[in-house]
C-alpha cells in the first residue's frame, strides 16, 4: 500500500471513529493526575496509558523513579527504518479555582467543537493522538512503518525532576532511537503547524533578604539597619542593566552564537512589533541589547523578575522600614548556557554583591537545540505537509522550556517539537481545551510523519 | 510665692488628685477620635477638650478647617512674660485589630501603673498634662505665670493637611507667641527627658509601573514588553546608590550643613552601634555615606522603600512576567530641604528616568529646626531640671516628623519638642499606654517650665 493511500485510510477511519476517540480522550482526562499534588491519582493515569499502549501491541511498562513512574513502551516496526521516540507527559497542572471553570476540570465536556478539561491539550490529547496513530497504522499494515518508543513523563508539570535519571537508566533501550518528537504546547498561529528545533533552558530561583528582626519606623531607623528592599533592588540592578544586558558576573561569556541558517530563520519570523504590542496591551518594547523581537524570544537569554515582595502594600502610605523581602526570578538559557553553570554564577554573584542574601534554587532545565539541517527534519516536514497540505513554520527555537535536553544532551538525539494544540488551548489556565479538529488532525499528522520517516 | 514653693504645691496637689486626673484622662481617651475614619467622633473630642479649656478659664473655640477643627485657646498671664504656644492633637491613630489589644482600645484600663487605650500617650495624655498644669498654676496664683495658647490639631495622624492653612488664618493671634512647645512621642530613654530642637521633614510617595495589560509567560514574552518590576528596580537604583547616597537629580544640593554646636551635640549622642544593632536584631549597619548612627538619624536625608510589590509571591516559583508593580517610599528631609521642592525633583527624576512610571504624592511635611541657642531653651531646660532633678538630653533633631514646621516656618517661632510619654508607650501599635508616673510628672514638668519661662 502506498504512503498516500495509507494516509487516506487513516483519515477515513479517524472520521468514522471520532466518537470513540473522543470517549477515550475523555476517559483519560477524567483522571486528576496533578503532579503538584502527587500520589495515586497521578500513577493511575500512568497505569491507564500503559494499558492503552499494551492493547495497541506495545511492550509497555512503568519505570519507577523517586517520584512518579515513567511509562516506557516499545513496538518494533519495519526493519531498518528510523526509530522514533515520542515524548509526552500524563501528569497535569493543578486546576486552580473551580469557579473559574465553565465546567468541572476533571469532567471533560464538549462545547463548540472543543473538549474542555485539565490535561485535554497539555498533554493527554497530544500524546494520545500519537498513540492512536500507531494503532491505526498497525491495523492497516499489520505493523508500524518504523519502530516507535513512547516515553511518558509523570512529572513534567513540576519540572521533570526524575526524567534525566530515568533516561540514564533506560539508556540501553532508548539510545537506539534516531529521533525524538515532542508534541506539547499550542501552535503559534491558527493556520499552520510549527516545527520547532529547540527550546530555551530555564533556571528558577528566589532571592531573600532580611534586615532587622521586625519592621521599624522609617523616621527613627531609616538607613540604620539594611533595608532588605534596597538590598534586593541593588542586587537585581547589578544582575541586569537598564539597557537589558544580563550582567551576572561571567554570564555573558557562556552563550554561543547560533549558526547562520538558524539566524536567518529567526530573522524571517520577525513579527510586526506594533501588532505584537497591541496583542498584549503593552505601550512599547522593553529595552534590550539586540534588535528584533524574534531574536529576543529565541536566541537571547532573559532574566525575568517573576515577583518581588516586601513591606507595606496597602492603600496610601505607611512609613515603615520593612524587615524582609523576596524576589522570584527566572533566567531563560540559550545555546552554550548550562543550567548548572548558570546557577553557580548566580550564587557566586549574590555572594559577591549581597552576601547577606539567600539564593534558593527552584528548578532548572538545560537549553536544547537540534540543528535545522538534522537529517530527519525534511521527512517530518514532509509528513506534516502530507497530512495538512501545508509546510510547517520552521522555528529554530521556542522561548519556553521543556525537558527536551534530556534527549538531546543525555542521549545525544535530535529532537523536534511539534505542537498539536490550538492557539487558544489555555494550558495552565482555567477552561483548558483541545479543539477536536486539532485532535483528529494530530492523529493524521502523526501517522503521516511515521510513514514519511519510514520512506526517508 | 516663690517658683520653688509653687512647684512643691503643684506636686502636692497632683499627688492628692491622682484619681481625679486619671478619671479625666479616661474620659478623654474614651472618645474614638480616629482621624483616618473622621466624622463626629473626632469633632466630639475637640469639643470636649475645648470645654475643658473653657472651664480652666481659657478663651477656647473651634477654628473650622476643610477637615477637623483646630482647637484654639488663649489665656493671658503675668504681663510681659513669654507667650507660650503649646501644640498637641486630639485625634488618634486607628486602633488596628481589636484582638491584638489586651483590653478594648477605647475602654481605658489601668494595669501595672499604666493606662492602656488608644490616645493615652499619643497625644491626649501629653497635652492634657499641660492643660492640668495651667489649671493648677491659676489655682495657686490666681493667674498664669505667662500667657499660654493651646493649638490642638484634629488631623495630626493623617498628616495635618489643614494645619498650615489654619495657622495662617490665625496668624494675628498666634504670631505674638514667643515659643512653641510640642509634647509628643516617647522619650528615647527611661531615666531622662529629651529636649528636641528639630524634626526631619517627610515626603511620602508611590511609584507605579505597568507593562502589558495582563500577566504573561516569561518564556514566550520575557523582555518583550517592559517588566514593571525591572522598571521599578532600575528607577529606584537610580535614586539611591549602593553606598547609600541619594542620587535623585538635584537633590543633594538642597541640604545645608548644621551649625557646629548642633554637630557636636549629635556626635555626643552617638550610640554604641553593636548595642543598637542587637536591640533591633540586625546583622550590620546599612551602607551610608556618613559615619555615625546619630548623624544618619538626625542630620541626613534618607530614602526608604516602605514596600515593593509585583507579580508572584507564593510558594516555589511561577514563571510569570508580571504586568504591574508598585513601590511605596518616603524621604526624610533635613535642613534646607523643602518638601515641595523635593517632590518636584522626584517627579522630574521619574519623568527623566522612567517616563511610563506614575508618581503619586501621599503627603509631606517640611523639616523644622530651632537653633540650640534659642533664648528660651535654657529656661525650658531649667524648668525640666526643677521638676525632675535632671538635665534633659539635648537633641538637635529627631529622625521622625511632626508638623512643627507650621510654627517654625509659617510663624517663624522657635519650637521645642518635649516628649512626656514612656519609652514603651506603643504609639500607633496595639496596647498603647501611658505610664501614670509620666503623666503626673508631665503636669509638674509643664508647670515648672511655665514658671521658669516667667522668670527668664
Amino acid at each position: 500500500m502506498s504512503e498516500q493511500s495509507d494516509l487516506a485510510q487513516v483519515t477515513r477511519l479517524v472520521g468514522e471513529r471520532r466518537e470513540a476517540y473522543l470517549g477515550r480522550l475523555a476517559d483519560y482526562v477524567r483522571l486528576p493526575s496533578v503532579s503538584a499534588v502527587g500520589g495515586e491519582p497521578v500513577r493511575a493515569a500512568g497505569v491507564q496509558i500503559r494499558d492503552v499502549l499494551r492493547s495497541g501491541g506495545f511492550d509497555a511498562r512503568l519505570h519507577e523513579t523517586a517520584g512518579q513512574p515513567v511509562v516506557v513502551a516499545h513496538r518494533g516496526g519495519a526493519r531498518d527504518r528510523p526509530h522514533v521516540l515520542i515524548y509526552g507527559h500524563y501528569d497535569v497542572q493543578p486546576p486552580g479555582e473551580d469557579e473559574l471553570w465553565d465546567s468541572p476540570p476533571f469532567e471533560p465536556a464538549v462545547r463548540g467543537g472543543r473538549m474542555f478539561g485539565r490535561g485535554t491539550a497539555d498533554n493527554k490529547g497530544q500524546h494520545l493522538a500519537h498513540v492512536i496513530a500507531t494503532e491505526l497504522l498497525v491495523e492497516l499494515a499489520g505493523e508500524l512503518p518504523c519502530p516507535v518508543t513512547f516515553v511518558l513523563d509523570g512529572e513534567e508539570e513540576v519540572g521533570s525532576p526524575h526524567l534525566d535519571q530515568a533516561v540514564r537508566e533506560l539508556r540501553a533501550e532508548l539510545a537506539t532511537a534516531d529521533l525524538v518528537i515532542v508534541s506539547d504546547g499550542p501552535t503559534a498561529r491558527d493556520d499552520r503547524l510549527d516545527l520547532v528545533y529547540g527550546l530555551r533552558g530555564i533556571l528558577a530561583f528566589e532571592l531573600t533578604a532580611t534586615g532587622a528582626d521586625r519592621d521599624l519606623h522609617s523616621g527613627h531607623y531609616g538607613e540604620i539597619p539594611p533595608n532588605p528592599l534596597w538590598t534586593l533592588v541593588h542586587l537585581l540592578a547589578s544582575m541586569k542593566d537598564e539597557a537589558g544586558n544580563i550582567t551576572i558576573d561571567g554570564f555573558g561569556e557562556l552563550a554561543t552564537p547560533l549558526p547562520e541558517r538558524e539566524q536567518a530563520a529567526i530573522a524571517a519570523l520577525e513579527p510586526d512589533p506594533a501588532q505584537l504590542l497591541a496583542s498584549i496591551g503593552a505601550p512599547r518594547l522593553a529595552p534590550a541589547p539586540v534588535a528584533g523581537v524574534a531574536r529576543r524570544q529565541m536566541a537571547r537569554p532573559t532574566l525575568t523578575i517573576n515577583g518581588l515582595h516586601g513591606g507595606y502594600g496597602g492603600p496610601r502610605n505607611k512609613t515603615v522600614l520593612p524587615h524582609q523581602a523576596l524576589a522570584k526570578c527566572d533566567i531563560r538559557l540559550v545555546d552554550g548556557q548550562d543550567a548548572d553553570t548558570a546557577w553557580e554564577l548566580v550564587q557566586a554573584h549574590v555572594r559577591r554583591h549581597a552576601p547577606d542574601v539567600t539564593a534558593t534554587w527552584h528548578g532548572a532545565m538545560h537549553p536544547a537545540r537540534t540543528p535545522m539541517d538534522t537529517p530527519y527534519a525534511a521527512a517530518v516536514a514532509g509528513g506534516i505537509r502530507g497530512a495538512t497540505g501545508q509546510e510547517p513554520v520552521h522555528r529554530p527555537t521556542m522561548g519556553g522550556s521543556l525537558p527536551m535536553w534530556v534527549f538531546t544532551r543525555t542521549l545525544g538525539l535530535p529532537a523536534l517539537v511539534l505542537p498539536l494544540g490550538n492557539v487558544d488551548q489555555a494550558n495552565h489556565a482555567p477552561n483548558e481545551n483541545l479543539a477536536l479538529d486539532r485532535f483528529y488532525q494530530g492523529i493524521a499528522v502523526s501517522a503521516s510523519i511515521l510513514l514519511a520517516l519510514a520512506r526517508s
